[in-house]
């Protein structure tokens, strides 16, 4: 099985198995966020958790190889997403992306929030009028730093 | 003035003055990623405040109402942004959309954060690899709720 | 099954028993407009509504807890619709959406018309030239407010 | 004047006279609705209502012929909207599209709903849980018809 | 079968039959541009007439009721159609179809040809030159008109 | 002037002026439908009617040799026309444009209409429904020939 | 089976088989251009020769009366080409393809050549500092002519 | 003045001195084709092939260093051209570019036509059918070769 | 097989034998970029290392001849690539590329890096804040050069 | 003027003063291909710097805080580059992207080249057939890494 077929397998097979997300997550011991983005195939899958996640789900031991390779990373079906849930973040992409880009250079410096040394959460948060979506994007500070390899 | 040409006035004008963004916030009491974001066109500025605005970066009075209106919003030169800085939140969305939507769904039901009852927040927070930079996208939980005005 | 080839199985076998989207809707006692978006995969039939329509439908419970979970949303092939049917409704934003926001700000200040706390409606309704179809959109007025999860 | 530089102009007079939608709409003696999607470039405004228009803006006459004649409709700027006013609308088109073609068609058989002989209201109807935008698009039922002209 | 698999199974079906298309309309005595589109997918096709073409090509009889449902209609596979002869019906819109719109305004004032109370024929019409394809659009024309349900 | 300024003029000049397109035909003696495409920039006008229509929309004499330069072809403003009135062209390739090909295949063979050894038409045709739009496109038939020039 | 299964199983069988394009040719006496364009599914391919083809290459029968309709043409799978050997016509098109427009228009007036009857050859030639790829596109002289059909 | 805005006077002024593109390439004694494209704004013009040029065209003479830079290249104003004359180019690729690709695989090897190490050339050329545009692209055959410069 | 679903099963092959790139390179004696590249579908492999491959790989034979052909290049799914590791590479071009272009020009004259006489390579470089990833795009320098087969 | 004005203004000044962009480099002290992207609009030009690149070119003092500010970034007219000298590296991501990300995973394991921290250079390099252009992206090795601010 390709990677985008194991993907279609799992989310198949943790609604049938009636598991939730962070039940996956805490089997192998890994943040959230984390597990639900790896096992929608957008990280690799260390071996050990992938044995455990084929067990969970049923899937067949040959899946453990490929869940543990670097994936084709990407998992929006169009460049604009279409799906509401998804959308809103985009959205405020386009009315908050310059405002976020000019307060970066201005407390920053010029440089950029890496999405790479980079965690992102989901937080319920209570409020008066009702509770909150809390998403905290948190990545390393990296300068626009014209370095060389030594020659 | 168009709200497009006094955009680009406003962006001029404060590097030539020297002024930061925060500067502008302070001088109208206002959040300052709320203060950029409606200065580069997202939101309307109440009027007391664009007077404030105007005088502060010497621009013609008459652009006070033309900010004070409610804008086209949508920021973006491209569907999928080209800037580095901004693209990260692209990217990010790219990696952890589909997982922001399954624990969503997870912890709230079916529904989205709002992105309009809604505030966004960059924080530079330390940490011994190097400071972060922490940026919070605030929503109100919104539930798929099929409901219909009184008849 | 995945929910796409549950939504094309569901579109196939209504067709194939003759039955009526009003009668699936009648059967799971949902609003019609609600149960046949439901039911293309743009919502989440819950289990009760799911087993009923799987057993009239002659589909496998298996697919019950796929049906039962939040879909990916977006149901139109393509960004532009090309079905004149569902077309006119896209050359009424084209000529009128410009309009809708203005009026919108204008009579309720500066915010959205909801698509989430929604619901839609078709109506037929008589003229002396013709019947009509009359959809009316009905969603709660989300004012822009720039709130914060407490601390 | 172009229309499209008209138009313009028309936006810009209106913020700065302090006019309502309403109040031009009143001027002229039309449905409030098509009075700002004319004025935004999408109809053509007749003469008598030209020179009223005109007056008030204090633009100059010479707009009259080139507001009756009719325009090059299409008022996004791009093939999928970024105003979140304007979108939710698409919102609604992505999500429920499918479902309000199925019940047209089987409401009224195959045919459309015209978007030309075709009016579009808004109204604010009041909710216990909060007002709410109800947009109603009514459109005379086209059947689709094989007809030839006379030979 | 989905309306696309039957739509496939038509297209070989017919090749492999040694049919011509007018053969196929004759037998269900419709219009043959008509019968072509609707074998192709883009019309409903009534059920008596649906059995007449699934007994011609071979076709097992569950298709008739697919084939009687309003199918999603758009058989471009590009937006920009590659095929030399339809593309040239793109292209003459491209340099005559800015001059349509003003003769149909000019002729008939605001307001559209019809492509849903429409029929269009083509004929092979002798010259001295060579033969020529003409091909007719014949629609109704539909003014604009502001009309409403009533309430 | 650019031919696209001296298009700018042309439709401005026209409704400013008060004339129709048919009498911007008639003083230059084309067929109504080439006339208007050709001042839309779509066609190269000929030098004696250009210095007609210089003259009748007052336009100063140096538009002329750049009016009757073969300008760069293709009106619509996007590749999917937003104006209702030429997108129901479009809509009629969407849906009749794969049977147009086939049939233009079963009546002359393998080949294509011309867009180039082609005329192009409106009529006004009455209807005991309404009167219609009839639009002829009418092309030689250019059968597919692999001939080479000689050597 | 589809035109586009018989020409992948062309494509693979032609490789397996281990002929050459030229073989092909050869054995339906046809030139190359014209073979292999054909055989990748962009012409019709008559009778004869097809059942010729389909014997060289292993294919059923039931291919030919398939290979013998005309196809839907356009052998890209992207707008803009990525393979390097097809992109760079793409490219000479965009650097000499407003040239090639302005010198056919100067050496033969207002026209095109003709892509249909058209011929396209591939040599290889000789020059001292390496051969050379040498692409003749041939095609008949098409001036813009207003012609209709005799009514 | 920049590149764009220098071509747009050269094509202007070309057509109000009534210059032929072969006038121009005479005076500066180059290849027709090379020549229009270049002052189309694809290839740097050499000084004193500028100078020509602005001379004869009645240009400021600031224009010749502009002229003399290598320009941003890429003259289609969209990914798919819409100009006919152009278009035909770009149908033929559809058609014939897989075959083309064949081909140069077959007689040469691995590897490309150049399209830098390359000239184009436009004849008239007499046929019984009419008079045919014969355009050659003329490329060195370039190897896929892998080398790396010395270390 | 066809050349893609080789490619996806020489991916998933690897993965399951635990093959690394640089064996599978080492086994056929080739430069590891180039042999990475040409598994992934984008270079035509010779009989002898195909053959070593599929043995490797535990592959039918048959792929052998497929993988020798030259195939149809460009590897990214989408034209602005979505994975993280390689955007990378393609926002280097947005922000470096027009410099590239004008350094080659000003070091080189008019003319482009050849991307098939060309090699590419990875190393990891030691720094004391980290290693690097250097990759060198090594093409020849080609010049503009206007140059046609001898007649 | 905005930054784009002074890029303009840059890109005329430069050729008019017959500068060449290694001078101005030196005439700041700073890595040449650093410079040409920063005077393209792609960096921010330290105010010393700036202040040196105005005079040499004559520029208006007040351009120096405008060069200052960090600018939007991303420099490529469209998504997939038209000019043949910035095409090849694009060209070059599409056949060899896919092999890039293989090798940085296989070397490194999970992560990217950073283009932040990062620097390029281009060199001449002799071959005994030509010399070559060397192109070295160098760019600090980041590895996915899941860290959160501290809290």
């Amino acid at each position: 099985m390709s990677r985008d077929e194991i993907t279609a397998a799992i989310v198949e097979a943790r609604l049938t198995k009636g598991l939730t997300w962070q039940q996956l997550a805490d089997a192998i011991d890994k943040p959230v966020v984390w597990t639900v983005s790896a096992l929608l195939g957008q990280h690799p899958v260390p071996v050990e958790s992938g044995k455990v996640i084929a067990e969970l789900l049923g899937l067949d031991e040959s899946v453990v190889p490929v869940l543990a390779a670097v994936p084709m990373r990407g998992g929006l079906p169009t460049a604009v997403p279409t799906d509401p849930t998804i959308y809103r973040f985009y959205e405020a992409l386009q009315v908050y992306g310059g405002a976020l880009k000019e307060l970066i250079h201005e407390q920053f410096g010029d440089g950029i929030m890496s999405a790479i040394n980079f965690s992102i959460d989901v937080q319920r948060k209570p409020h008066p009028s009702g509770d909150r979506v809390v998403v905290t994007f948190d990545g390393k500070f990296l300068p626009y730093d014209w370095t060389a390899a030594e020659k």
